[in-house]
């Protein structure tokens, strides 16, 4: 559909709404409106106030820039966590990958990003300088770097490794393998030679 | 991700209203959401408020029943289309593919749907009982039926035939055949069978 030309402005207005969103093209954009189109009032209104609310209500955590609620997040706020282990993030999706590992006790600090010269993202854009107050004011012992190993997420490593390192703390970053379950044969020959060089103490 | 904690009850509803769309499921939800609240607050606001303003606003055409911002839409109230062929369509979609083939100058009449026992669907749900109203107070020389061919389309076929056969009216179906381009050897029988049963008149 080229020339579509739309029955309505209101749906053509709801329509371009939507497919400025990622992934959403204006035949998909189209179909989730006439969706919408097919409830009920109330329950539209409730669609697009829980959006507009989410908006202007949501905060981020003073301490670690998650996505929260409150002024400081549950995990901040919560007593049973370490807060000397610091585990440094891109965004929220990652902090809820960890949180459902249930592997990690520490505390999180979330970039919002990564830096990357390319879309004009520099440190000042980035929860950087809040993580070097971190370091300096809190009692932290370990930072642990958990970025994408994409160009992005190594230059962010290198550029907060060197902010980080006139600091007395242990720097570590998240173990790169092969994934538990994946052959040998098929994985990619970087991730086999790190995990070839990284290999841990056999345990049974 | 399966036992999902959200940082924010606000995000998890923004999440949950996304996902009741089709073909969302919680990720994407969550990827949507989180690009929403990295726009600014009036952006956020423009997309809520045009769907909610849409579902509000928006209504039908008194004569064709497809979406309209006007008591009577652009193509009714159109002097130059003919206003005694009618093209009986499934829904708004349908009516957008068919004028953007630029070969119609009729005008429409949308079901909102078709008959479907299945789910509950009866004739009494539709714009049927309207149809028939059209060809008995309109002077309508033809009804096109453009409706899906599937057991669905073919029972509202089948429906709407009947109550129409006492009129006198010519009653016509879409061309079902091999796509232009497509190849033979790949094309289904039934449609193969279709194209040369209803095979037309060669012209050069």
């Amino acid at each position: 559909m080229n020339l579509t030309q739309y029955p309505s402005i209101l749906l053509e207005n709801a329509v371009s709404e939507f497919a400025k969103l990622p992934g959403i093209g204006r035949k998909t954009a189209l179909r989730l409106v006439l969706n919408l189109l097919r409830q009920n009032e109330t329950e539209v209104e409730n669609f697009g106030n829980a959006i507009i609310k989410m908006r202007k209500e949501i905060r981020h955590c003073r301490f670690c820039h998650n996505i929260s609620d409150t002024d400081i997040c549950q995990i901040c706020s919560n007593t049973k966590r370490q807060k000397d282990i610091v585990c440094v993030v891109q965004d929220v999706q990652d902090v809820m990958a960890i949180e459902n590992t249930q592997q990690y006790n520490g505390v999180y600090h979330v970039l919002g990003g990564l830096i990357s010269p390319m879309d004009g993202v520099g440190p000042a854009d980035l929860e950087i300088e809040s993580l070097i107050d971190r370091v300096k004011t809190e009692n932290i012992a370990e930072v642990i770097f958990a970025l994408n190993t994409t160009m992005e997420g190594d230059t962010t490593n290198f550029y907060i490794y060197r902010k980080l390192s006139p600091f007395n703390i242990k720097i570590t970053a998240i173990a790169r393998g092969i994934s538990v379950g994946d052959e040998l044969e098929y994985a990619d020959e970087i991730t086999l030679g790190r995990s070839i060089l990284n290999r841990v103490e056999f345990k049974n």
